[in-house]
């Protein structure tokens, strides 16, 4: 266990066992837990107590972060602390590790985590491309979806002591998860903040997350795949910005061709040159550290999100603020307007925010003036109950 | 020699030595070209005579196809032939495989291609992925350029002995040769059509085919690859679609989960499934047969194009039809202005079109109805001279 006074706290929940929507079962899984709060609630949470009443907001990650939200390495850590919208002083800043991942929650990294041929519900997939060892066919783990990440979540909200959630938010991954909370649950989640979510994974989605597998899964390695997942890596990077974003940070520019003589390299164009862009590019896929079997789960995850196939998957007593990001390549305006309109659609409360920015997809994480805005519009409701403060 | 009267020939030229841009030199280099016209032309095509003159339409391939325009397998086949824009009755149709393809020009697969490491001015690259084989880095193809591929191509044409091109015509890597040929040769290009051709390759473009060559380079196998070339092609594909045009084709339908009982895919939505989009690349990706090394060289030639790079890169005598494809996610209507607002500013004639579609990139070769509009407008204003006729 970690403790971090001034940025949060970490612990593992334990869940109880888990039955998985595709059939598998998970017998004890745990979900690494991130909390920043106040003194009394680190303590019940160190000596494993119920958490005491207190407002609560649930911060969400996106495909391959951990749990912590807020401080040094925090997904979002400039939302979080003094003069921003998520102050721990003011309300219980908590956040999981979402099931699947390699972060510290139980995932196809863990010995003993089922894989598919365990499961007799999954057949083994066709061999993925040519000569693709059958070893990896042996070794893809089983399915999780977002449904399933947020029973997880609903369960480790159980143990923890938490019964009502006054913010649920996330992005992406994490926003897939936040719309299942209150469908799972309804009446436990006031507010609901998703952010670049769609109402289900659109093709072109699913075909980019495919081709990230493809890449991990053609290395002979796997399920190391180091290289594998640099590749893949490299692949969600691009899906994540917009053109005109990396244009501007990238430009034309070549790190230019060495010249022996000055013994430097030439920042003129040279068809001797590589690009900019590629160096920013291999260095992001050689500093990710992932489990390639991870990658693969919390990717299929992504795909199977289709929120409409809960039968009444809107919660009427929760607020939702749907928002989309307008350069997002990977979850445009249409996709985002489809979620808010099947919410409405369905009776719950929408309302519906865009943020300005030529980060893609990525400003879920980068493009904070616009995400304080956001935050503060979907804390604006929850006024904390001065009884619990 | 292939010789079919009714879909064209082909014949290999010899374009004499060439210096790349780069520096490397190709001794012999030859490329595939294909014609298909009049049986005078057909005999001295054969006889290796110089050819008759004759109206001309010069058509350049995309990335990764062959020399053949039309007829069975021809990358423009629906534009050829009887009552569409292209007659070999009435004109010349003439096309040349791109200098470092593997489809019959000389490239990196041959034997004795330049390799970086041969060419003093290329130092090796850095390492690709981590523990990316230090043979890799060896067998790099030398560079190419759209510049050195119009160059092989204007050599071409003189041994054949055709003067002048009535319409050159490209889309993608193809329109970049195409707008580098009149650069060249002054007065020799009557017409340029350039579809889904920027002024200069993107950071955005410059990233796809580097994430490519990253799934390439990532396969230990290298020079062979047929898995890295696998991934790369699906990655290729992709970005040559457009979210709604793949969502129309592919929908998030499931191949479905194998019902053992019935012992049959369910088509049903299943967590057990994978999508159709999945099996769709997964086939595109198989059923591509491409050289490794030249998918490195063209894809790095598509990288270099910066035609402004030329002093004077216009032809005033020419007249140049810039078109985009509204869809297009690689190549977008922005990319496209640019080069059309650069042709005009250096005095060329310039008209400017839009293909309506929902294909993406991939309309170049796919949306026949809009690129028969967009040939019949390019080939209005070349009316064929009678006494060549």
């Amino acid at each position: 266990m970690i403790v971090c006074p001034d940025e949060g706290q970490e612990r593992d929940v334990a869940v109880g066992e888990l039955r998985l929507e595709a059939g598998a079962t998970l017998e004890r899984p745990t979900l690494r837990a991130w909390m920043w709060s106040s003194r009394e609630d680190h303590e019940a949470f160190s000596a494993g107590r119920p958490l005491p009443p207190r407002p609560t907001a649930l911060l969400l990650h996106g495909l391959t972060q951990g749990a912590r939200a807020g401080g040094e390495g925090g997904f979002w850590a400039p939302l979080v602390g003094k003069g921003r919208p998520l102050r721990p002083w003011a309300m219980r800043l908590l956040s999981f590790n979402l099931l699947g991942s390699c972060r510290g929650s139980t995932g196809p990294a863990d010995p003993g985590f089922p894989t598919r041929d365990r499961d007799a519900l999954f057949p083994p997939p066709p061999s993925l491309v040519r000569g693709a060892p059958s070893r990896a066919e042996r070794e893809l783990p089983a399915t999780v979806t977002p449904r399933d990440q947020a029973a997880a979540i609903a369960r480790a909200l159980d143990a923890l002591g938490v019964a009502t959630v006054d913010l649920v938010a996330g992005g992406s991954l994490g926003g897939m998860v936040a719309t299942w909370l209150p469908a799972l649950e309804k009446g436990r989640f006031a507010n609901v903040l998703a952010i670049a979510t769609p109402l289900a994974s659109s093709a072109w989605m699913i075909g980019w997350n495919h081709v990230a597998r493809e890449a991990i899964l053609a290395d002979p390695s796997y399920p190391e795949a180091h290289n594998g997942v640099a590749v893949a890596r490299q692949v969600a990077r691009l899906t994540y910005r917009s053109e005109v974003g990396l244009g501007e940070l990238q430009g034309r520019r070549t790190a230019g061709a060495f010249d022996e003589e000055r013994g430097a390299r030439d920042e003129a164009w040279s068809p001797r040159g590589s690009y900019r862009v590629e160096s920013y590019l291999r260095h992001a896929g050689r500093a990710f550290d992932f489990d390639a079997r991870s990658y693969l789960a919390l990717s299929w995850a992504m795909d199977h999100h289709d929120l409409a196939r809960a039968p009444d998957f809107a919660d009427p007593s929760a607020r939702y603020l749907v928002v989309d990001i307008d350069s997002d390549r990977l979850v445009d305006a249409a996709a985002v307007d489809a979620l808010a309109r099947a919410l409405s659609a369905a009776g719950a409360r929408v309302e519906r925010l865009t943020i300005r920015s030529t980060r893609g997809h990525d400003a879920l994480f980068s493009e904070w003036g616009e995400l304080t805005r956001v935050f503060r519009v979907a804390l604006s409701a929850s006024t904390p109950n001065p009884s619990e403060q």
